[in-house]
């Protein structure tokens, strides 16, 4: 059956920011590593750089009609999260819908398929990651649902959770766990700030992490 | 047989820079969806977009030889369409042949194999859609072809066919069909611009499109 | 046995700094066109262009604990070169392990694999080469060895071997023949720049290499 | 955190059964397309066919130890699913593994990674749907989890799932939906039944199924 | 626009039958190794060896309806060949489609897209040479046409072409040229025999083809 | 420069034997896991295994002249391995150079690249480690070298190594190594026996290998 769920929690802006600014690799490691995507999804252009709630959409091959529905679901701060039920290069996804996402206050879009329109979507800096970029169109003929969880690029996404997204690929945080996570990413990126310091001035992660002795132990050798 | 056919017919430039103008998304669509290279074809550089009559090459695995015989056939406004007779990702092609295909007005190369210099193509704006960035260099041995159809990553071109290329990737429009395409994308962008203006004020794409009752028929279920 | 070797050979940093300015097309002409990393080793940003000496690291799959180990071996002038034991896309590498690595004059990174934090490091400008960029983290559970002789990426590497790298890929340079190449590779770079001014000046490359003969010795018809 | 789950419900023999009888592309279909693993997931030898209950594992990359803790969680009727936390060939299961197996009723294997000893295993009749054959061997270093929900090969498992699994590939049925699923695939079984005699017997599916008057509709024109 | 071609060329039974006997590798060797799908069309049983003129379809992805508009046009020693319009791993074709190809004479199927039902049609030998296999169902919406000239798996094929298909590959001859690649390929034939015969007694091709002068020529040194 | 080394050594073959029986998976691991060519080699048809010494061949893309020197090189119990300059799936090898290798004792091929007359090679029991079966041809026109090192699939062989190739893929033993390994198999597949009886019975890996303490250090938890 397939269904437009409406209404969906989503996290407290706050958080949802403060997680963006820790990064994917940060919060990938802050909640355990997992709920990383898979590393063939690629920004469009470098530098982006966001988090945001998810609407998920899931699609048949190479048919968009489920966008448009999505749209309409989208609130500010959202980004489209799009899998589909068999695999697609096609570009689902260009200049017009968005100008309707940003229209609607929406900030990116997550697509294990392809986008197109890239050069457009680069100057208005509209932020995709995906699979591939195609030029390739898409049929208005079957119906897929919007907001139910889905499985994008290996991963497992619930609408309402948090996308980090940025250089390194893209990252889902669970709507329960956002602000847990935020507070580990938070303490990680303070940890992280001492030893870069003592990094940047010639000390060794050999003797800052104190691995020599556990080193001697397993057997290595220098010689 | 290996032969270089020298007179080809080309269309008009004026259609040509017309193609060139609505990039290969809006193309695509005009001419009904056909005639898209594979989504492997990437620019070397972002922000690449032109269109030019194709100068074909069948050419055997990593031997450029027929690129040299290639660029006697090139005139100004030409762009070179390079297929292989087996899959190769060597480097058929650098900084000197670019050199030369400037030289004699060239101004692109479409190769469904590897490119190599590309720091240098990119410093003087010479573009190129390849299947990959390679060093490998290449032998002069075995002959092949110029100016016959050829298949490149997937698409079939005939010499004079028109090349349109961007970010969005590579698309051939046949010679014959070149007027009646620029005039149907010409009206597509007309069109594309009265949505884009409507999207952008908040309306959906449901309500433009008037989707909402086939969604209906169809079962989509609001929950 | 798991070993570190810590005392290697290096190159006359001069030949080093020579082989850079030719860059990887040419120095892997100048040496027989052998020595070229896979071509899905790419730059994490374009316009990086180094030589620098090898320090290798054997990795166990998603186990980055000899990259700490290797970094106490680097000096100025040195790159990393990170091959694996199994295939891994994992990022082994991110913006902390270069501040130690820039803090020992250490210059960039060769990864058959993956690597993170790529924003920082495009912003530190410390150069990587690699397979993937992924935020997936690693361990520190199980030995390898450093300095050791390693297949990269389809190339065998030697400690202290010289790496080229450039937008064009990587290539290595045994140590006891960069003297050599870097003559060869000079050698032809003044070629070369004769060759490109009579390009430019339209002449072609079938009269300039003097094809035509052979050409139709082999049977190339034009028509 | 690292769980192992050990009472997960499963469903009745008699329907895992029959769901085998009916094979995976039937099942597809029938429970609406869904729950289908990534077509790389293939055989390792032609011809094997099961239903079986998911005990799922989730692994780190190139380390076989939560297979150990899995075995003793299975009964009889029982498969392996293992999906590993960062991608990985490594083969993670061999014919000492398949033993254990077959000691305590497992009856097969789904793995998004890669298994060894297949030719013992095809001698032995112990069948597994991977992503690779590959001899590399694993570690016994970091922990995962048992009978946790796991995405293997772009697919949901939860523990006590239903994995149909022959030559066209890997499906997984919702354990609550086991019941349901198995009634619509033999009516479709017995549909197909009925038309696979009529096109036995000469008559199109153009006319057993009405498609002409639809085709005219869209514009398909007989030349 | 989307048309059917009723009406096409076929070549003599006699000729096909002769190249079938011949096999992939030699008639594309007889044809001056043109016409070669690409390597990734593999056969679903081993053994399978066939010739047969082709019925072309060009489909859209994920959508099959045009496979039973193609079973109309089918006679007698025909075979399908179905290319896409985007690219498909789906399961366009499955047993009921195979039984009524081969109520109507059909010998087999080349698709770049998925098959499924693969255990049927082993028992039932009716060959497919595809890019995958897929229990992934597909729908009945978009029209495509057929035997129209299509680009399948990077070759060219024109209705009526003759297919050489077996465990080597696929290869397309052109229906203008079959009866002289057949005699070219009957030639060659009778040549490899004698050749055959030579090297079994132990004689080496360095010798029976002449090759020790031309390698000492190119400066091949034994050491 | 090219060459062909004529004078190698290689391993009794009282060792090459035994490392053949004891397969690619317990070699590997016998030798600490090294050696492993990449999963994508894999056998023409099944079943087949061997152990063999390694005439090596560096061949140009697309050109098999050099496997017609090799031969000359091969003595009874040889296999060749086939590395290329430049990636390439073309057919270097078919049913010819299979009767002529018979003829003088050479037992198999390992090639980084494609084989074709796969039928043919089935038939006779040739047996092929490849990355492509393809029917595409090569020329004669470039010099490559026999006997010198060469890296094939990711893995350094020099000639006279042991190669060892089954189900699971291709593995190779130096040559100063194989004596000890074969050692090393041969206690592993005692050990081995002994495991399998264990766990045949009923008993678990768990218990074994004494697990249990190790896993409650690491924190898994059962609930």
């Amino acid at each position: 059956m397939n269904v437009v769920v409406q209404n969906i929690e989503r996290v407290d802006p706050a958080i949802v920011e403060g997680l963006g600014k820790c990064g994917v690799s940060t919060v990938h490691e802050a909640q355990g590593r997992k709920g990383l995507l898979a590393s063939y999804m690629r920004p469009i252009y470098p530098g982006a750089r966001l988090a945001a709630s998810a609407v998920t959409i899931l699609a048949p091959p190479c048919d968009n009609w489920m966008v448009h529905v999505a749209i309409e679901q989208v609130r500010a701060g959202d980004i489209l999260v799009l899998a589909t039920t068999s695999p697609s290069d096609a570009g689902y996804f260009g200049d017009l819908l968005a100008t309707s996402m940003q229209a609607r206050g929406g900030v990116g879009l997550i697509i294990d398929a392809g986008v197109r329109d890239v050069s457009d979507l680069t100057q208005t800096r509209f932020p995709v990651w995906s699979k591939a970029v195609c030029a390739q169109g898409t049929v208005k003929e079957t119906l897929g649902s919007v907001n139910i969880p889905v499985v994008c690029a290996g991963a497992l996404v619930h609408p309402g959770d948090v996308i980090v997204a940025d250089d390194d690929g893209v990252c889902v945080v669970r709507r329960a766990e956002a602000a847990d996570v935020l507070a580990k990413a938070q303490t990680r990126e303070a940890n992280e700030e001492a030893k870069r310091a003592r990094l940047a001035a010639g000390e060794l992660g050999l003797d800052i992490y104190g691995m020599r002795p556990r080193l001697e132990d397993k057997g290595l050798k220098y010689v």
